[in-house]
């Protein structure tokens, strides 16, 4: 019995059905391997294939799960392929990456393979929830309709005492900030405990609410083993917290699903710290703009996509796609950057954190890039002002307001004396 | 307050305590910055920095939770940074690897970082259970006390349905297999639903343990989100099955680490699909080493670390390190492959799983390379055999006995005919 199979899987007149799963990829063969060898390698590991002919397969699995190749385009690298529903198991996003994004990454006969997008067939976008607050339930909470809105990392990142972190926390709120987050490493330390912290950062956070008037928010950071995770999640929301914020990467996607799931409704914050180790090349790995796709499938309402002017790496380009893909409803597809089309039908947008490196200077240029719709993050870029953390987080709002207004910085710092130092300290892009 | 740590956190002279991790990176740095500044950037931003001078850090932080890089060597990229104990949480493999493995791989002042290994401290490993079977308990279980473990993985990978999954299981435990696992991307399929795959294939393991009076056992793959996968390991259980298998890249950290915690007395067998997207570089990522010790430090008995002569890259004195790491009581560091000395105390070792691609002409080079305590696993290697799954298996079982014999395999194939068959068809190394 040798089924059709073996010839490589390529058809490059089939058209996708609505049940299936297209995935973009791109290839790079190893040496001596043509690219339609080794796309139809990566075709087949990632499906019903393996190296060789076996006894076992027989005419109707080929039938119905046989993916097809139906693009190739050796000049760019891209394939695409179609891949029947019925290869993944629905809600199941680790079943699903360890098909299309499992064994194929290493495959002698590649050289480079980067998963680039997946379009999700309807009925498997069902199966998930979707961000439980969205773009409008973080606007809503935090009563800003419409300008971006401003958060710190409490810094440095590890070291400073539950009291210390509130402290900061509080003088980054009078002077401006909507949001205050814990760094990406900072859970329940020797010196500084999750519960302590949380309550004495909750406290100061009403008291900067009262002096204010603005609602002011803190999002701890509840990274760990799951169950500890749902349980700090939950002592965050009978302490009043609207947020946990959750290290994506390093907690991984079983976990993840199952916190969705499980956790009270707080508003779910996800930093992306390690992303980069497979997200960066260009030639292998995963796109960062899978990672956000899964992000909102699962129902996260926030998530770090890049800064574009900040200490990270990430082209605008690719960094503006991805905030397109969190926020709208239909995607187009864009093929110079890899995007495939994608339709989220009722699934919320997600809120796009630019974080890493920002300083009041760099605003009204982001904020040109990525809209109003976006959360601007900054640590150092507020505790590293010459006058300290209130005045660095009053630098910080000015200059959301200046880029709102469409006042240019220097001449907005005239009158606003410690966004005048924030500029002079760190400069201000045009 | 400009505390000495803006100083690059360079201190050749420093000597790690028993309470410091000692992580060992490469480094590559981004155009126009220095071998030094990146180092600095990458143990700055692991641990307690950020790119600008802050004012909310202090003496008392710098004292206590400065990393030293304490070894630089430009030539070789490698760097090695001593961390505080107090940077970490213990039992926390999340925070630890949003600390080491988070940000620090999207830098732009870095064009390359791969987190090569970590020495954990003593009081640090004591936090984890490690394996509860190991290989001694694996060994004790499959009543087989020299030879290597023979396995297969039912093949295709999807499409079967549950009986006959249950069919092609048994073929390959008359044959002489020890151990059947389902393929890396087989969960609850529309067409082969776990539960019932679970008892079918459970029934004929125990119908094919009495025909021939060897013990046979059976591996469900249970990835899916956390508590579905508690689940199927608990029905895994509760019908008699003595294994349970992960993806342990795709479920992640957070959940497999509750996992082992939570789970029913069963042995985990860990497969690594999507590892590739980030161990496969040798300039960036993480190495599979360190994946491995962090499988060995939550718990896992069996870990799929590489064929060698398979499908699948990876350097023979890589994945001779990784068995060695895994196996051995005390590790001796190895400056070439980038291996730390480490001791392990209690903790079990974990079976080495030699995976993919393989076939029964390759085994003996195999067992000379990695030695007797690895589970060999044929998936192609049995069910590709011209007379099927129970020749192919038949096969296979020869070849690890010709291969513990110390009989070449075209000597032994002489008397065994299908070993001679395996051998016509795909060949034999030498």
């Amino acid at each position: 019995m040798k089924p059709s199979i073996y010839s490589n899987f390529i058809d490059r007149s089939y058209r996708p059905s609505r049940k299936d799963f297209v995935v973009e990829f791109s290839v790079r063969p190893g040496r001596g391997v043509s690219f339609e060898k080794a796309a139809g390698m990566v075709a087949g590991e990632s499906s019903i294939g393996t190296w060789t002919k076996i006894s076992t397969l027989n005419e109707r699995i080929v039938r119905t799960l046989k993916p097809s190749i139906f693009y190739l385009n050796k000049k760019s690298h891209t394939i695409k392929i179609a891949y029947p529903g019925d290869l993944f198991e629905p809600g199941n996003i680790p079943q699903m990456l360890s098909s299309i994004a499992g064994n194929v990454f290493g495959m002698k006969g590649i050289s480079g393979l980067r998963l680039e997008d997946i379009d999700f067939p309807n009925y498997f976008i069902k199966k998930f929830k979707g961000p439980r607050f969205g773009i409008k339930g973080v606007r809503k909470k935090l009563r800003v309709k419409k300008r971006p809105l401003l958060g710190t990392i409490v810094k440095p990142k590890l070291g400073l005492t539950a009291k210390e972190h509130a402290g900061v926390a509080f003088n980054a709120w009078i002077g401006g900030c909507d949001i205050v987050k814990d760094d990406e490493n900072l859970s329940s330390m020797k010196f500084n405990k999750f519960g302590k912290r949380l309550k004495e950062t909750l406290r100061l956070r009403d008291r900067a609410e009262k002096i204010t008037g603005e609602r002011k928010e803190y999002m701890p950071n509840v990274t760990a083993p799951f169950k500890e995770m749902l349980g700090r999640a939950k002592t965050a929301r009978s302490l009043g917290s609207a947020y946990a914020m959750v290290d994506i990467v390093t907690v991984g996607w079983s976990a993840l699903q199952q916190f969705r799931s499980d956790c009270p409704p707080l508003i779910l914050h996800a930093h992306r710290a390690g992303h980069a180790a497979f997200t960066r090349s260009k030639d292998h790995g995963i796109s960062m703009l899978v990672l956000a796709k899964l992000c909102r499938l699962i129902g996260m309402d926030q998530l770090h996509v890049g800064a574009i002017v900040g200490k990270m790496e990430g082209a605008k380009e690719e960094v503006q796609a991805i905030g397109e893909e969190i926020e709208d409803r239909v995607v187009q597809p864009d093929r110079k950057n890899h995007v495939l089309a994608e339709n989220w039908l009722k699934t919320e947008p997600m809120f796009a954190v630019c974080s890493g490196g920002l300083h009041p200077g760099k605003v009204p240029l982001l904020v040109r890039a990525m809209g109003n719709d976006i959360i601007i993050q900054m640590g150092g870029g507020i505790h590293g002002h010459p006058s300290g953390t209130l005045a660095g987080s009053r630098a910080a709002r000015y200059a959301v307001e200046a880029s709102l207004k469409g006042i240019p910085l220097k001449h907005f710092a005239k009158t606003h004396l410690e966004l005048d130092s924030a500029i002079k300290l760190w400069g201000a892009l045009k």
